[in-house]
């Protein structure tokens, strides 16, 4: 990397530390629990929040924040299930940053749940807090059973890495064991699910994880 | 974006530049036709790259450089072909830039063809030029069928435009026809290639495009 890249990188990931710690803050006094979802395009990290917003929206309010480059279709999606949501439009930026968060943060300072929909892809969100409390990876099997060995970094932070679309594990033959045990060796204390969200396989799994850490927080 | 970050890019943009130029001029003068082959993670960019090496490497010589984050699983899928190839790791960066390749690039002089894969993502190649003479960019219909729309930058510099593992459409509830249209919007100048490359569909119209690019070099 070159120098001038390292110096701004320094000056950047400051900045984003201090406007995470902001959004933390900010968060943890209203009582929020916010999500950081993270995973590659079409890993299915839309679908997976609004079932869980038809699942849950009775019984708790649920806010989502929608990253994307430039289209505003997951937003679309979202909103369409009467939730509290804001599209983030990152321009040519592959990841969203604390800063982008904390321009819209204090809308949601009365919901109970806060998804974060990351943009679409293994590598750029990584060093990136938003002021998140979780973390979770979403891989797809058509992504090919290497894709958790070949992205450790994003894998190493999770607290829930999804490996989404096992039904189609033997179409497209990807050895799910395998990306289970690549994910066990990289992060031995994230919760790993298998899933495939079309089929409904993994979805209750998912929804006892959401359950404990609401409860965690008193509710 | 920050104005340091403005400033940072200018500057690594304007190298980049300059090396891509060098690049260019030097598979220029030794008559190797080089191509950047883009797309997320799982597109099938890899296969796309062994199954044309096997088909053509009684008739012409290949080469390729492997673009990732941290693996060099697909570096070693490709060399064990029997070609020259180099892996290239960018660390954390989320893209091939054109300093990179040209670290390597002398090795290629004397090959016909050179495929280049970048990193797997849609977002972060699209503002560098390597020096190549065509640009490939592959998506699965796996990715869902939003997926070029989300990303037209990608898609408007590409001069074919691979839509693949279209035999999943129906299981994945994607809409070929509607990605074929957005890709056809974008860019209207882009040959098109509906493929499986596992099932064989496309792959013949994938030659044929070969076949008339190097025949354009004389051949």
């Amino acid at each position: 990397m070159h120098k001038i890249e390292v110096e701004a990188e320094h000056d950047i990931l400051s900045l984003n530390k201090r406007l995470a710690k902001e959004n933390r803050e900010f968060l943890e006094k209203h009582g929020v629990i916010a999500i950081n979802v993270m995973g590659a395009i079409g890993s299915g990290k839309t679908l997976l929040i609004e079932k869980t917003i038809e699942a849950l929206k009775d019984r708790i309010k649920i806010g989502a924040i929608l990253g994307d480059v430039i289209a505003k279709e997951d937003y679309e999606r979202v909103a369409r299930h009467g939730i509290k949501a804001e599209p983030l439009n990152t321009g040519k930026e592959c990841h969203l940053d604390a800063h982008l968060v904390h321009h819209v943060i204090e809308k949601f300072g009365d919901v109970d749940l806060l998804f974060i929909e990351n943009v679409g892809n293994l590598i750029c969100p990584v060093d990136f807090d938003l002021g998140e409390r979780y973390r979770v990876v979403m891989v797809s099997v058509t992504e090919g059973d290497d894709v958790v060995k070949k992205h450790p970094e994003i894998f190493r932070l999770a607290d829930v890495i999804i490996i989404n679309k096992v039904a189609l594990a033997k179409a497209v033959e990807a050895d799910v064991d395998k990306m289970v045990k690549d994910a066990e060796r990289i992060n031995p204390k994230a919760r790993i699910i298998r899933m495939d969200l079309r089929k409904g396989i993994g979805f209750e799994e998912w929804l006892e994880w959401l359950r404990c850490v609401l409860q965690s927080r008193g509710e």
